[in-house]
Order: structure tokens, then sequence, then C-alpha cells
């Protein structure tokens, strides 16, 4: 990631009065949120998630906001405070917690009970506050007061931060579904308070900016669910979001109106869906929810799976499915299969891969392109510019977008009567200082993406995914040559190998002479440094591999010295 | 590719009186479109296109039909009949015409228009026949009846195919907007003639079978882009196909209402617009049209650069316009970006990260998830129903589709009353035999995909796809031995080097000490043999690596005899 602001230098010094946000992730890619404020001296950490690759990132399990400019303060934070419990926005609290496992944990009931989950799995109990929509806590000089919001996973939070230099709301992800499932509307009539005392500064939900309208309420999902089930003659399988409460909770509704039975698949669903139930987020008649073993005895119209694998990860239960490798699912020709679920960018070559082998094996599959079977968890403009109306910031941030998303929700701030000078377009890492009301662009601090790969962290850095960039799309030709490290004599070689690249093993005979060739005549020059033979015989490769088959694959030269 | 129908072998002879037909291409994947049809030992083959990899096929060019099957009866192929442009069904032309260069083109003027130009290319001058819509041709035993189509292209036709055993309709890629541009609707009235005829088989468009309903006219875009041209205070850029004749047309017919000049940007939309305009299909009035250099003399609120580059390709107009690598066009506030054009499943992270730049740099984009610019080609469920009703086929084949669409058209053509046993649900590869009114699934041919990578044809094969997955993903570890050939005694190394793992240059000094025990063990167990010593080096390296990373690297051990 480049600079849009080059001119940047690195922040001064904090000054007095001032309150410093600074987003450390979620600007520039969905993703990675994360954003730091910083008064008096102690920081507040609203949000820590991790950000999924996309195909220019092979190999990369998650990536991580960068925590470089807050590494040596870690005794400063006085809390991360979670809006809720999305990975995009939790992911990253286990490698945080990791370099300093005790600084407390702020959310809700449902958002803790998953990052809870998450790091008993590394073995971290965290220091963790429960808060409820409606209360205030004091984190050190921030003030903090807790909003309902509505969104695609139960008890969202926006979180207010007052403090000396001024009040902050900080909405996390949203929409304003009127007719929510659990009745827990966005809290539009606290955000209208608040907007009456003044607030300084927004910080909201862009993913949707540029979409025009509102989004259709979750309930009108329910429809659609029952003319599925009244149409089924064969078993159903419903994917969705393993943390999507509500959808499951009308799939569930669903099939106790047609007399079929629930078997929860996917580790993460079965273990999310018990922690909505113990917290009463989730409602089970008694009997409507079976075990693997007691659906498989019933007959075929009288099941529903509800499964992970909504995005197409082959290893998840609906992906083993499609594959034919699920343990006691086979699909077979009758079978409906339901993904009530959004397909995140960069997914759809996995999920349509999903979806066409399971029809090739015989099953009807509804997905969103064909039946309204999802609807959106975040705001589009009609419903940000409600937010904008009510709240009349007197700054405004736009986060969790990609620039075209953050473009988008600033020229909304504009229309709504936000001052132009006012909106500050951000990207990752850039320092905000708000004083005496006014928020302004005061520097830049490290931020590159922090790549996870298997046990490590940040050690994978762009050059080398570069590297497998080249590798991935080309493959290789290694060319190895043996010399005598006394006479720089060749005593052995050239061999050349390849992968990726051929499948004649009799494609690289033309380049041995060629390589000869030139070490050859380096003998005669007196070349016999190691790194000038490398260089020569790599350019000989590469000239040839490019004149005979107009490709570009890595060339490996490799001169080893006995 | 597996089979779907692993049951079925290679072909019989052909029976008399049979019409085979023998998709290459096209079912299973949107793409590499191509069917053969083979009466009486003649050939009649059906479209010739390239498929486009996805990202499980990387350094892939393009994919075309398996030829194998007529590899070795080209002589008796009577013509290729071209139903439109689109590279999906044109693109593999010169790859055939390569083994034969006199096979006829059968086409209307402007899909020959194109193909032409792309075969001068590569120095081809084919045979080529321009046929009309209402025209008859009789191509040896084929009586071939051409009908008008409308598509997103110009000039696209369907063609029906009458044998002594029977008429088979083939759609080629069709929609059916009753109040189209130019006024040439899909004829909808000879299908139906043809079908009171009797039509023993159809092959009809699956792309949009999926989705319900109708298509929009592509008229309705005007008023979206005339509102996006009032707005617009500074330079105007549109994207779209550079084959999309119709939507350029509207973009022109705007720029003259609103008082701008147009200047076509891109090879292949300055190439196609000049054939277009040149065979009165594309109508410029008088002076709207202007050079580069003129343009840039204009005021921005003057000018609109009609441009490639619609699916983010990085190296088209627009894309190096959103890099600000464009020598002419650079990105500034006020910039008015439209993408008035689909996106191809597959293009989605390359077109999303154009418009996030574009944004970026200061322009407003617009892009068909924001409005609607952009209209599908294909017919959905309610236009291919119409097209089912009046031919009322004896026998269907759903072509052009992912498995999902085949399935889908398949469920449509049994709901309008096809019976079920005669709807044949293909591969590519599989052939059908239509004897006495009667289709049948009776074979199987080879049928692999065929990978174009630089100059190579065909020796790209799944397991060395397979290498570059590894490879991308992973990187990889080369660990070098030299040994006497003589004795087997290690003599230099090992050395350790790797691309795409580690930017860490002391990363490997670990494994050097294991790999050296392990040949020392070798060499006590007397093992010399360099595989055997290959595949110890390779095990450790590899329990190294999983151990101390969690990664799986591709391996590459290398023993050099000396």
């Amino acid at each position: 990631m480049s600079q849009a602001h080059p001119e940047l230098g690195p922040p001064p010094p904090l000054p007095a009065h001032c309150l410093r946000i600074t987003p450390l992730g979620g600007l520039g890619a969905i993703g990675r949120n994360m954003t730091v404020y910083e008064y008096e001296g102690r920081l507040l950490v609203v949000d820590c998630g991790v950000l999924f690759p996309d195909v220019d990132q092979p190999g990369v399990d998650v990536i991580l906001p960068d925590f470089s400019s807050i590494a040596d303060r870690l005794d400063d934070i006085e809390a991360i405070v979670l809006t809720h419990g999305h990975e995009d926005h939790i992911g990253a609290v286990p490698y945080l917690l990791a370099r300093k496992p005790d600084i407390p944990l702020v959310g809700s009931q449902f958002t803790l009970a998953l990052v809870e989950a998450k790091l008993a799995e590394r073995r971290i109990t965290p220091y963790s506050l429960t808060v409820k929509e409606g209360e205030t806590e004091r984190l050190g000089p921030f003030d903090c007061e807790f909003f309902a919001v509505n969104h695609s996973i139960p008890d969202a939070m926006a979180v207010a931060v007052r403090t000396g230099a001024g009040t902050v709301l900080h909405t996390g992800d949203f929409k304003m579904d009127q007719l929510p499932l659990d009745g827990r509307i966005t809290d539009l009539a606290g955000f209208a308070r608040l907007g009456g005392e003044g607030v300084d500064m927004l910080l909201s939900d862009s993913t949707n900016a540029e979409i025009p309208g509102f989004v259709t309420s979750e309930q009108e999902i329910r429809p659609v669910i029952d003319g599925i089930f009244r149409s089924a003659r064969g078993r159903i399988i419903v994917a969705s979001f393993a943390s999507h409460v509500h959808r499951v909770q009308q799939v569930l509704d669903s099939a106790a109106e047609h007399g079929r039975k629930v078997t929860f698949i996917g580790r993460s669903m079965v273990r999310n869906m018990g922690i909505a139930r113990d917290l009463g987020l989730l409602h089970i008649q008694g009997g409507l929810v079976v075990s693997l073993e007691e659906a498989t005895q019933l007959p075929a119209d009288e099941i529903v799976f509800m499964s992970t694998g909504s995005q197409g990860e082959p290893m998840s239960a609906l992906g083993r499915m499609a594959s034919g490798d699920h343990r006691h699912v086979k699909i077979e020709s009758g079978d409906t299969v339901v993904l009530a679920s959004s397909l995140v960018p960069g997914n759809e070559t996995s999920v349509y891969r999903v979806i066409n082998a399971l029809s090739r094996a015989g099953a009807t599959v509804i997905h969103k392109d064909v039946a309204r079977v999802h609807v959106s968890g975040h705001a589009p403009a009609g419903e940000l510019l409600y937010l904008l109306n009510v709240v009349r910031p007197s700054n405004f941030l736009p986060i969790h977008g990609e620039w075209r998303h953050l473009r988008a929700h600033a020229r909304l701030a504009v229309e709504s009567g936000v001052p132009a000078a006012n909106v500050v377009l951000c990207e990752d890492g850039d320092v905000v200082d708000l004083i005496d009301g006014r928020a302004r662009l005061v520097g830049h601090t490290t931020n590159r993406y922090v790549y996870v790969d298997g046990l490590a962290v940040g050690d994978i850095g762009e050059s080398l995914l570069t590297e497998r960039r080249i590798l991935g799309d080309g493959g290789f030709i290694a060319a190895t040559v043996v010399v005598d490290s006394v006479t720089g004599k060749v005593v052995g070689g050239p061999t050349v190998s390849a992968k990726g690249f051929s499948e004649d093993p009799a494609a690289f005979d033309p380049v041995i002479p060629l390589i000869t060739d030139v070490l050859d005549k380096a003998a005669k020059d007196g070349v016999s440094d190691p790194h000038q033979l490398q260089q020569l015989v790599r350019r000989s490769v590469g000239r040839w591999v490019n004149d005979t088959y107009r490709r570009r694959p890595m060339i490996v030269p490799n001169v080893v010295e006995v």
C-alpha cells in the first residue's frame, strides 16, 4: 500500500487538549478494522480484526493491522472496545493479546463470548468487561457510552467516546432494519440525543455507501425460505455465516412450520449456535434440533442441515458435500441447497465452484442471485444519510471500506451538510488530531499489511509475495553448475530442472549446450566469481525461454562450489 | 474435468440416419463454445471460442476446446458457422485454422469482420462466406437457415441445421430485447414457423437460466447515462466491452446531446468501432469523434473518453489510467468514470482494484452495482420459456453455461413440456445421437482443457498447474548436495536457498545440520543412490519446515553428481 497523502511525515508529539485518532486498519480494504484513540497519553483501541487475503496475496492466511505504532505503548492501552463479533473486528485480538494478555476487552455479551471462545483455543483467558447498550463506562480518560446497532450478528454496538477534547461517535458496522427479528433497532433516538449534545467527529461504516436506498428487512427473507421449504421434496441443506443468528433463527422457524428437524453441521455453526442459545439469542423449540445420527434416520423430506461453507470454503461442511468428501452427507438428486448468505468479493470463484459441483451432483441450488435469500448487514446511502442528519457531526471520517466506499460516503456527508473541509479522507496509518472541535490530518505512521502464514507473523513482505506470484504464474527453471572453489573450473553440471513449466522431460535439452557455451566463454575470459557466473547462467536461460516459449518463469541459477 | 457420466465409453460408429452432436466446449464453463454436428460422415462446426482461465489456472492465457476428436477429420469439416463475434465464440478459430487454413468460415458481416481482423494478425486469410438472417445455405449435407438474434454485439445469429435425420435449432447467445437500438429483434416469429415444421432438437443459451424474469431493454440505460452526463462537471471516461456497439452508440448520442466530443481509447475499441462504423452499425455525427490530441485541447467538460478496460485489465487504457501509467490521461479530482459493462465472474478483484485506484485519485466512479449502466446480453428464465414454448422441441440440450446454468435450463425445459427423458444434460466431449426423432447420450470423447501459455499450446497439464499452485501459495526451498559419482560421498553442500518463502537470510541456518545428519547416516548405511538421497533430503527439510512454520512450500532436493 502506498500512501494517499505522500507529503505526510510522522505525526507531531501529542498536543495538549487533543484527541488523536489513528485508524490502523479498515480503510482502503474491508477488514482488519482497528482504530486507536489517544488522549492525555492514554490509548483506547476500538476493534482489532483481520483482513482476508485476495488472490494477489497468495498463501497468506490472514492479514493483521500493523501494531508497530503502539508496540511500545501497550501499557498505555486502557482497553480494547469490540463493537461486534465478526472476524474483521475481533480476529486480531489474539495476536495483540499475545503481546500483552491483560489488556481489558470491553464488549457486549455475545461479542465477548465469541472472542473468548477464540482466545481459549490459544489458552488465553482475557480480562473482559461486559457492557450493554445504554451503559456508560469510564475507561481511563475515555468516557464511553454504548448504543445498540442492528447488524448481521446479534448484540452489535456503537460507542461514543467522550474526552476533554470532544466527543466522537464510532458506529462499528450497522444497518437500520426498522423491524429486526429481535426488535433491537439501531438506536437512532440515542444518536439524535448525542447529536443534540454535539458530536465533534463521526466515524461511520462505509461498506454500502455506494448503494442507493435502504436494506430490505431481514424478516422479508422468511417467506422466501418458506416457499423453498414448501416446494422441496427431498433434503434441504442451508448454508449461512455461522454468526448470523437471525438467519439461522428463520431457518429453524421455517423448519418447524414445515415439519422438518434441523441438524447443525460444521464446527463454528455448532459452537456459535450453542453460545447463541445459551445467551437467549437463538430460540429453539424442544425437539426441533436433532443430532446428525438421528437426522440420517429420518425421511429426506423431514431433514434440514444447517451448515457452514457459504463462502465456498473447500474444507467446510458444504464444501465437502460438494466435492463428495463429507463423511455423512452425500448430495443426491432431489436435494435442495440454499446459500442464505452474501458473496464476499474475492470468493466468487470458490462459491460458484461449490454451486456447480452441487448442481452436477443433482441438487437444486438456490442462492442470492436467484432468490432473495440474503440481505446485507450494512447501511446503504439512504440509511447513512439518516444517521448523518440526526448526528450532525462537526467532522466526519468514513471508515470500514475500500476507497470507492470511503469516497462515496464522504460525498454523502458533504451532501448532508458537513463542510467539505471537515471531511477527513484517510487511509490506514494516517493520524487525525481533533483540537478545538476541528479535525486535521497531521501525519502518517508506518502501516503495512502484516501477513500471517502458518506460524509466521509479519516476516512475509511484498517482495516475497511478488516471488510467489511469479512462481505461481510461470513456475521456475533451475540450472545448477558445480565449480571448483580453487580453480573456478566447472566440474559438474549444468543440470536443468523445472517445476510448473513443462511436462516434457526433454524440454530443456536445447538449453544445456547454451549454458555450457556461456560457461566456456566465461572460463576463457577468466570469470570465476560464482555470483557473476550465476548472472550469466540466468541470462542465457532467460533469453532461451523467452525466445522459445514467450514465457517468463523464474530463473534460478545455482552455482555450487566444491 | 472429470466426467459426469463415467459409465460412458467412446461412441459407437456413426449409425445410418443419425445426426451426431458433440459439444467440444461451452458446457460446464462459460467459454470455448464449440459444437460439432456430424451427418453422413461430414462435419459442421458451430462456433470455436476460447475460455478465459480462472485463479486456479495460473499463468494460462486462454483455454481452447479439445480438437483431438476431430484432429484427423479436418478434411471432413464442411464449414465453421460462427453465431457472433465474441471471443468465447470465435477466439479459437485461429488455432483450428492453423491446422487447416482453408476450412470455410460462415457468419454475418460483423462477425466475419472481427474474426478476419483477428486472423490477419496471424497472417491467415480465411475462406469466408457472409450470410444474413433469413438466408439458407447448403453446407454439404447440412441445410442451414440463419435467424436474427439480439445480443450484446450486433449481427448475432441463430442457426437451424436441417439434415435427413432431423432439424436442430442452435441459438448461439441471445436475449429478447423487444425494443433493441437497431430494431433487429430476436426472430421469435421465425422460430415459431420452424417450431411448426418440427424441431427435433434445441440447443439454447443457458447463461441466465437461473435468473427469473426478463432483461431490461438496452434503451433504458440511456437516461441513466444522460443523468451522469448532466451532472458531471469535469471529464467523463466511459469503459465498456469493445464489441458492444450499441452501448457505445448510446454514449455517443449522450455526448452529442450534452455538447461533448468523444475520443476512442484502447486498441480494440478503436479497431472495432472503425469496423462498426464502416458497416453502418455505429452512427457517428460529423465532428463528434475527435483525436486524442484534439481532445486534450478541449475544456474538461467537453470531453468523453470511450475506453477499453471494463474488466479491470491492468494493461488496458482504463487500467493504465487507474495506475497512473497512461501516457495521455491522468485521473484527477472532478473526473467521472463510468464502467458501463458487466462484471465477468472471476474479474471482481481486478475490477474493484481499478475502481478503488480511480476513487483514490479523486474520480467519481459509477458502475453497475451503483446505477443501471449495464444490462445483460443473455436471456433469463422468462425469455428462455418464450423460446421453448414457440419452438416446442422434441429434445433439448442446454448449452453455454456452468452446471448451475445447465441444470436450471433443463428444469425450465421440463416445466415447459419437454419430456424429462428427452432433456440431455451433457458436458464437453459427450456424444449425442439423434435418431428417429429421439436424442440419446451414446458416448464420450476425450475432452480436456487445452491450455495456451505463451507459444505453448496444449503441453501444459493439470499436474503442472498443481505445481504452480503449490509454488504460488508457498514458494519453494531448494537444497543442493554435491556427491562424488564414484564413491557416493558428499563433496559439496548442503546449500539451501528459497524463493517466496522467507525474507530472513538466516532462516535456513537450522536446517543445514539436519540435512548433514541425514546424509551422514545415509553414508553409514551405505545409501548412495542419488534418487534415494534426494528423498532423504526432501523428507528432512519437509519435516523441519512443517514443525517450524506449519507451512508447505515445495521442497526441491537437488543431488548433483561430479
